[in-house]
């Protein structure tokens, strides 16, 4: 079940780096929801490659063909198929990867488990991978359009490396966010964070971030007691984000250093409407939103390929020096955006389309 | 599926706080493994209430008792029912919650999603839903004994506050997280934690902390490509527990702060073996073990239930002033150690089971 | 996931025959169902053994008790623990089954599977275990009422041995069922049936039959395309019922014979409703229903354990006699129409969820 | 999850009769486990349609492609994309179904549980659909080749109206069953049968039957207690097939005939195996496999779509009448033969890996 996600709103993905090609399967989309692949086609040119001079310059249109579950621009409620096909592969800039692991990649894990890898390439680790996902969120968007038409999810950079940008949660737009190619709605910071990659790539190096993620307009009632609370989902739904590293939701790690009477988000009525004064929650109580904005925190590591010489040992396990070659990001945060994005709604339509199912009817 | 998690190696808990009891159904669980109720008495009295001065003095035994799947000692493959039926219960301690939600929570959004609550404690939410989990991870524990037995899965309080511990993951041991009542093997200031958390107590405060858990004697190959990663499980499994706010692994959000070249762990040989130079992946790389040791920390918030006046607002939507009465924890951290290991252990029992499923075999 | 059925209402059930008990968890249960103990207790008492002179005289009240997942009469949303206790166990009577295998019942093949089995009765494979799906079904049926107040689940006796029936599924009722021993609402034939019963009993033999259940008052559009077709679920259903050999829905197997002019039921126009002429269909067309009566057929195998002379093997692989002692059903029929009924109130239940969740509105 | 089939060798299925292909996404399969394209095909060749006289002209090459989860000829472990493009469709063929509901087709129940269906063609309800599943099946050969190389399943043509084959289960050859285009090993009724097909058509009409399947080879131990248990998923995977309506194990409904003494397969041992010397269980006890051969019939309607006029409704409610065009098969036998074959092979696949997960090993 490696590759399956979600429960009502159930995806499962395929696809390698270099192969055929990547692609989603959904299964539970409801019916008579409008559909075309220039829904799908749009977030999937905010996470190709090549889009901008600080990302990978992997030459990839990343066009999506909607195979199945669609007929007159409507969801027929059954499975939609959506594949992309792989054209600028290059598996020989990958050779010296099929002896050496590359260090902090997943060459040797991947040949650990299986005892076979793809090594042309990140194979199922690559980042290309989240293809699948971005496109099944496009679905997602729409599902959530029609049901939850106050949603709103905006992810965008918060830091990169030591430098952080001032942002609101409860106010920033998606249009500030694509206002700049790090995906920093903060503009001057903006500027030093693309000076600090292009000097990051022009050293062979590569550097980590982190990214926010406000979820707007949500109802109060999503989400599930115990296993499948709200947090633990988005939580999971981050972390099997290629490079990540660290979650927290609301007050995160700084909300353990308070006392219950500085954290605690009194209650307080707005119209006949609950709302709280404070967000140190961020909109999740018990597993289950409240109405009030989530927002939420990825760290993402450094990119593990880069261009220095690193030691590391061969498969036959003798130990070498190996320098990659290949188009690899220095900075994975600005194209992590949108896949934080994607995350957020898989996780948001599951858990709206089974509240339907168990309870029979959403709020808001 | 709220209460469902694994999927090799299944549970399904149910129960809440003030009711007939909780227990858990464990499924898939392999035929052969000892198992006795001693077994798991002892993880649950780890993780009663009342054991200690720093920890709600609510007086449980929490008296488990195994319902089947098990045969003159040995488990039989069929699922193993474990119940710990309700003793110490005393709704009349919540009867102003009946008609006002505590701030911070699951109150109000239990009623928000289901239009009912079990109002006589926190219910589902109750940390006393946490007893399933243990238990179940009693006998996952049992199972890697037999399967992998040099795993070791240890966790302790890291901070308390902005109390800080020094410990060394590579090496600490079972018995000095296990040698104070905080479960802070740093003794020193293990002390000073306790003195903070007895004076939280006298001011009717609560305070929160962070549990850090290293998983040692792993083998390489462990986890999944794509959702399934080893992190995104743990993330999860971490994220369930009640009062979480923020999980990281290896490096975490400080590792979004270095370079590749900081960051990358080497590959060496250490005779037949690849291992890492250093360890800043945390035992995962890609979603799958490398063999190192596992680390990771989990954030919990201060508790919610303090006995201080708060305003909130009354299930009609009036607005109000709550204080608190009835028996909390006036800091989760030390009852929240055994919690952490437990899900660590199921994941881990789970992907087990998953490796040996689709590959044959386990490393190690 | 040996123990787990259902998607959206979703039951894991536990227990062995002789063992602490029986029992089931059911999640995804809507809140807000009015449910009492004495609801499931009426179902349960329909399937226990000892309640006639024809069925197996072990002396079980089957006393359910719900442990969680209730309150104030009414389900809160949350996990709902019912479990009954073993009172009348008496290992002793199977003392020879420790060493010899009984010829087609399932004590070979658990051992062959597991390597261990609880030979003090059935173990997991005796139909005590159908204790905890009938629990489940009579939540599924408070559910029901709810949702699809018009829906009638009615399941008799239809064949024994070579005795046949002769009732007519869509005007049965409950009551006719109920009106004798041996549950057939055809009065004369049940005689004759019960005197077969008796008569197979005092030769220490057992005998077969077959059970048809109705669903009647079904809206349209319960079932999903491919593999979770209404048909495969309910196939899926009564055939992991104890001793069941075949299942047939609509024409079933007598439709095999038949040409496309003579089995297709065409549409007709009832005031606004569409209906068909006929029902070969069998309420389902293409997996999904169809609004008209779903009927269906189960064939159960003569009882396996019997008190004559049979060839059999130990567990040492040496060939032996065994006569079997202890308590046990001549014909397992009367006590199977509840277990039928059960399993379609669970299969229709966990659709009509799904059905709401996906597409947001149930017919009918 | 209506697109999704079995626990640890899961698959999803995708994709409708008119549109842009079909295909299948299967998880879970073991690495490095040899794949081919035309080991696909191969299988796909047998199901497609135009491969003989007496099945439907649709003129399908049905040629597929691996898009992912294999590498240099081995399995990667990961998922495995398999497609099938559409190319012979002519919905024009159709375009009366988009105002009438064909009877005893899929027509009306799709439009009343989505409100839009796909009406050129059976869409979903396609027999088109199965494509996906012969496609996994083969996958699953390759594997259970490596697992279980004595394993053999075959399936055949046992009825055709009233015609009935004489095959003995325990003997009957692969290549018998290709040797004529019915697929019906006894030779001179495979000659009536087709005579009998021929006429079916000419007059327009169509024709039910039975496919036999034997499963020779497996090993003791495969299969689950209670809900998994190897006939109710064998059930569960036959009725999933398009126009079932029956499905039997071993002595199925007949055996609800026999008595105890005469139902009962004495054991015996034939070296240091454990053999039955009858075989009435037909290879399952408890659910749970015996080593024995598991032979299982499986009941077809005949097909829905016929040339002859009936009486169906509009859309709109409108009573009218109906021929159908396009191209159809007068008797879904031939071609259903393949179809039960997959799925047997899909349980069994799934099955093998789940026993490997949860205990270890296999047998045989």
């Amino acid at each position: 079940m490696s590759s399956h996600f979600g429960h009502a709103f159930r995806i499962a993905t395929w696809g390698e780096s270099h192969g055929g090609g990547v692609g989603v399967v959904i299964d539970g989309c409801p019916p008579l929801i409008e559909l075309s692949e220039a829904d799908v086609q749009r977030d999937l040119d905010r996470r190709r490659p090549g889009q901008s001079e600080i990302v990978t310059p992997r030459d990839e249109a990343d066009q999506c063909r909607i195979l199945s579950g669609v007929f007159e621009g409507k969801t027929l409620g059954t499975p939609i198929a959506i594949s992309v096909l792989n054209k600028d592969a290059r598996p020989d800039a990958y050779r010296e990867m099929e002896q050496a692991f590359r260090p902090s990649h997943a060459d040797y894990t991947y040949q650990a488990k299986f005892g076979i890898r793809n090594w042309q390439g990140g194979g199922r680790a690559s980042a290309r991978e989240t293809i699948g996902r971005v496109a099944a969120a496009a679905v997602a968007k729409q599902v959530l359009r029609a049901l939850l038409p106050s949603l709103e999810v905006i992810a965008y950079v918060k830091t990169i490396h030591e430098l952080t940008a001032d942002i609101d949660p409860e106010t920033v737009r998606f249009e500030d966010v694509e206002a700049n190619i790090v995906r920093c709605p903060d503009a001057p910071m903006a500027v030093r964070m693309i000076e600090l990659i292009k000097g990051m790539r022009s050293e062979g190096d590569s550097v980590g971030g982190t990214v926010e993620c406000v979820i707007r307009g949500m109802p109060a009632g999503l989400g599930e007691p115990v296993f499948d609370k709200l947090e633990a989902e988005l939580a999971k739904a981050m972390m099997s984000l290629p490079a990540t590293k660290g979650f927290e939701v609301g007050s995160g790690f700084a909300g353990a250093k308070l006392r219950g009477s500085e954290h605690n988000d009194a209650f307080v009525m707005e119209g006949d409407r609950v709302r709280t004064a404070t967000n140190r929650s961020g909109g999740i109580q018990g597993g289950i939103s409240n109405g009030e904005a989530i927002f939420l925190r990825v760290a993402f590591k450094p990119t593990a390929t880069i261009f220095k010489a690193q030691q590391t040992v061969t498969t036959d396990g003798e130990e070498t020096e190996l320098r990659a070659r290949g188009r690899h990001d220095p900075c994975v945060l600005p194209r992590a955006v949108p896949m934080v994005e994607a995350m957020a709604l898989l996780v948001i339509c599951d858990h709206a389309l089974r509240q339907r199912g168990q309870v029979g009817a959403l709020q808001g």
